[in-house]
């Protein structure tokens, strides 16, 4: 018996065969018909074999296609949701760049290595510092990268909470999709295809585990997890995984943290969820410091997701006005600490109860004349305007005594750029001395996850057991733990994305390419 | 082509045939001398079939054994290590046990509604709810569980840190060896069986996916990855983990939080490694919380590993003495307060150059009556006994007066049984007016992993990818996370072995066998 085992399995060997390692994996007795997604593929046929295959759409996953199309690669760009960038494309378009052109011409002194201690300060010391260390050396790179391919900045620098010094610049769209646009048209002048709808289902490996393409669910219609035709792509050079952080997940997302429950809105696009994170894990990827979950502290309890407000504090409210209890009237935290403090100082404001009280942040109009979002916020009753401080006390029904008092002496440290009693840098900061005010009422949400697969200074997946690279698996981006640890500070994750993404692409696109038989049955 | 393909492939799988899962899974193309550990395993054949196969040889191994044997199970304990025990048979033996018949004696009020309240907040919130309700409302149960078996307690009830009343119980031998012994020997004459030196590889699934056996290493020598001998052993019923933690495991332990790096000693074994992890990670089990590490708060700089010192801090110096900086003389925590708080507390007395100050705690001989490891700390120059408070001083260099004022202000709150500057509860605690007196130097140890696998209340294991029980697998214990959260109190992890290691072992005892034809090929 055992002998004909052996006959029946040189045979078979013999035949150029991979499994496609979905569901749980590795499964090859029993009743035929039980076998499902784990049976073995007789000889994939590879709808198409690409040089580089990129899952995700957004910054990390341009620039990867990008570069690996540069160096003359054929590559295929899979997006799951009906079009592409993902969170990228609904973000506010802000990159802190550590050095820039235009900090030098306002005269702001920066460096890498004033930016690497930023972040590592940000991140309690959780974040991988070989890895921080190249992305603050690479952020200047990455935004004339950015450049060359169309994308245009606001000619000024801003100053983003948790950063010494203003080192942010923004997309004269303020939103992402001014990076992800061009940078998807210039992929797609140099050739990159894109296909939408496409979701990953599992990673093919060949017999030394290398990985040599993806299965997936071509016409899939989001979040019907049975639409769309199972189809195989080939990657001979390697896949590169941008697909982003789960804070979509809500199963995935509580099981990290319990206190991110139904009750926490989030930021994201409905696709922000584990999937490709878990098909990860299943050959072997490293998960870390999944539960370091970040909350974006400017966001409204007045509309849903990203919304208006979001960029009308990080631009307007935090950096020129304050933010208050609306029952006292005190401020309580530094309205530019990083963004685990602000966090953590919103959700303290909470009744006996633990019910929410939620902040107003306020500036003046003229505080706020770069929020470009301020119209819209306004339009739709979720940002408020006001003559008077009187009139904004009565609106939020705010004791005026202790907020007038408040206004005064932040007045005070601005006239005298300094000395603020939440040690708020407001050297820069306008007077709230005049109305008109325009004021929004701030809860966090559920915004980044700073965990996610390790990766190698290569932006190689590293395996758990040994931290040794899976060979053909690279990521980039929210995907991937180590830059940011313990706190993400504003504007490092489109910096996070573009520098690691490009080494990515760079590394699948010169790795040693498939040549054993493993595209024999080849294409459809 | 492809017809002969599916012809060998049909063959093939009427052979009964399972696929070793370890290393880079689910390979099956290529030359075959590259299969190595990922080939298909013809037809495994069993060294011996069991009903159970606990992994690990703890609390919570032996409580799964137990379980298992009295459901009428036959069952195999697999340890690595030459001996059994692992961290639980070289940790003090203290258990917490909410309205243990002892704290009726002495009048303590206590409930698992209490107990719920001391580790959810220790937990930060972290905690999972429904798994820690299971846990507060059967310590009882599992201290009587032990009762039965064999273990020996001190006759009074202890007071840990963070806990609202004394609940912790402690074995005569005050050690966990006064558990697992009599645990192991009760086992044993129900026919449990041990192996020593066995590592476990890997996981063997069926077609469905369910665990059915392991591949193991027998005769393994730690730490020697390739010695012992691959032998596979069947589980008709289920594989329960009882594994532990990595809090040995530097490359594991240092990704998930680069602060626990080189510098940092453990209290663990050696064995205390990321493995079994690891490969539960890899057929579909959820990490949760990996980088939630716990230092111990009562260890010592002066000797290697737990050492003597622990056990006086936790008896003696934290519930009768105080811990004071040694260059200022002042006390700077709760000296019972959550682990988390203190540990934070004695990382932040370091010189401006970030070098630590080692605390100095200390007691009267009096206050440390009670603490067995005395001596011994004595004896080894790890502790150190003064007549009088002045020699205390001069010995670690640290000024009198500020000391002796603290002395002073602590005294004055014993004697009125409150008002502690800390906050420390000091209602039963000896005042340090005479000596002589007992000192020793504190430094945190990496102790405890808060994370591990996620579990079902039936202590299933469950899949990343939809939450749903990975059939035949079954985890107790550190291996597990959910119950601890963000911070463990001390003694919790006992009771948490006991009572998850009696559900996990009992699931297992009371699955459906397996029944198809995966044991075909039989015993060796």
């Amino acid at each position: 018996m055992k002998k004909t085992v052996n006959a029946s399995r040189r045979a078979f060997l013999t035949k150029s065969t991979v499994l496609a390692t979905g569901g749980a994996l590795a499964a090859l007795t029993g009743p035929a018909r039980a076998l499902g997604d784990r049976a073995l593929a007789p000889a994939v046929r590879y709808h198409k074999i690409y040089d580089v295959i990129v899952v995700g759409s957004g910054f990390a996953g341009l620039a990867a296609a990008l570069e690996a199309a540069l160096a003359g690669r054929s590559v295929l760009v899979i997006e799951k949701m009906p079009v592409c960038g993902g969170n990228s494309a609904i973000n506010g378009g802000a990159v802190a760049v550590a050095g820039s052109p235009l900090q030098q011409k306002e005269g702001i002194t920066d460096s890498p290595e004033l930016m690497y201690q930023d972040m590592l300060k940000a991140g309690r010391g959780l974040n991988d510092k070989e890895q921080l260390k190249i992305l603050v050396n690479n952020t200047n790179a990455a935004y004339e990268f950015t450049l060359q391919h169309g994308v245009e900045y606001k000619p000024f620098v801003q100053h983003f909470g948790g950063h010494s010094v203003p080192r942010t610049l923004q997309t004269v769209q303020s939103s992402g999709a001014g990076i992800t646009r061009p940078l998807k048209d210039s992929a797609t002048k140099l050739g990159v295809m894109f296909r939408t709808r496409c979701k990953l289902e599992s990673f093919v490996q060949n017999a030394d585990g290398r990985v040599i393409g993806v299965k997936v669910r071509d016409g899939y219609r989001f979040p019907d997890e049975q639409s769309g035709q199972i189809r195989h792509y080939g990657a001979r050079y390697g896949v590169v995984m941008c697909s982003g952080g789960f804070s979509n997940d809500l199963r995935f997302r509580k099981m990290q943290n319990p206190k991110l429950d139904e009750r926490m809105d989030s930021t994201n696009h409905p696709g922000a969820t584990a999937e490709c994170l878990v098909q990860m894990m299943r050959i072997g990827a490293t998960p870390v410091q999944l539960d370091l979950i970040q909350l974006g502290p400017w966001s409204s309890p007045d509309e849903k997701g990203f919304g208006y407000v979001s960029q009308f504090n990080t631009i307007a409210g935090f950096p020129h006005g304050i933010m208050v209890n609306p029952r006292t009237g005190r401020r309580f935290t530094n309205e530019l600490a990083d963004r685990k403090e602000r966090e953590d100082g919103i959700l303290a404001q909470v009744d006996e109860q633990g019910n929410p009280e939620y902040p107003i942040c306020f500036t003046t109009l003229e505080g706020a004349k770069q929020a470009q979002s301020l119209v819209h916020a306004l339009h739709y009753d979720v940002a408020w305007q006001f003559d008077t401080l009187e009139q904004l006390a009565t609106h939020f029904g705010t004791p005026y005594a202790p907020l007038k008092e408040e206004v005064d002496e932040y007045n005070a440290a601005v006239a005298r750029k300094g000395g603020d009693k939440m040690k708020k840098d407001v050297s820069r900061a306008v007077s709230l001395e005049r109305g008109p005010y325009v004021a929004v009422r701030v809860w966090p949400k559920v915004h980044y996850v700073m965990g996610g697969v390790q990766i190698s200074m290569k932006a190689e997946v590293l395996n758990a057991a040994d931290s040794k690279p899976i060979p053909g698996l690279y990521a980039a981006g929210e995907a991937t733990a180590g830059s940011h640890g313990g706190s993400r500070l504003g504007s490092c994750a489109v910096a996070d994305c573009l520098v690691f993404g490009r080494i990515a692409g760079a590394s699948a696109a010169t790795a040693a390419p498939v040549t054993d038989n493993s595209y024999n049955a080849g294409e459809i």
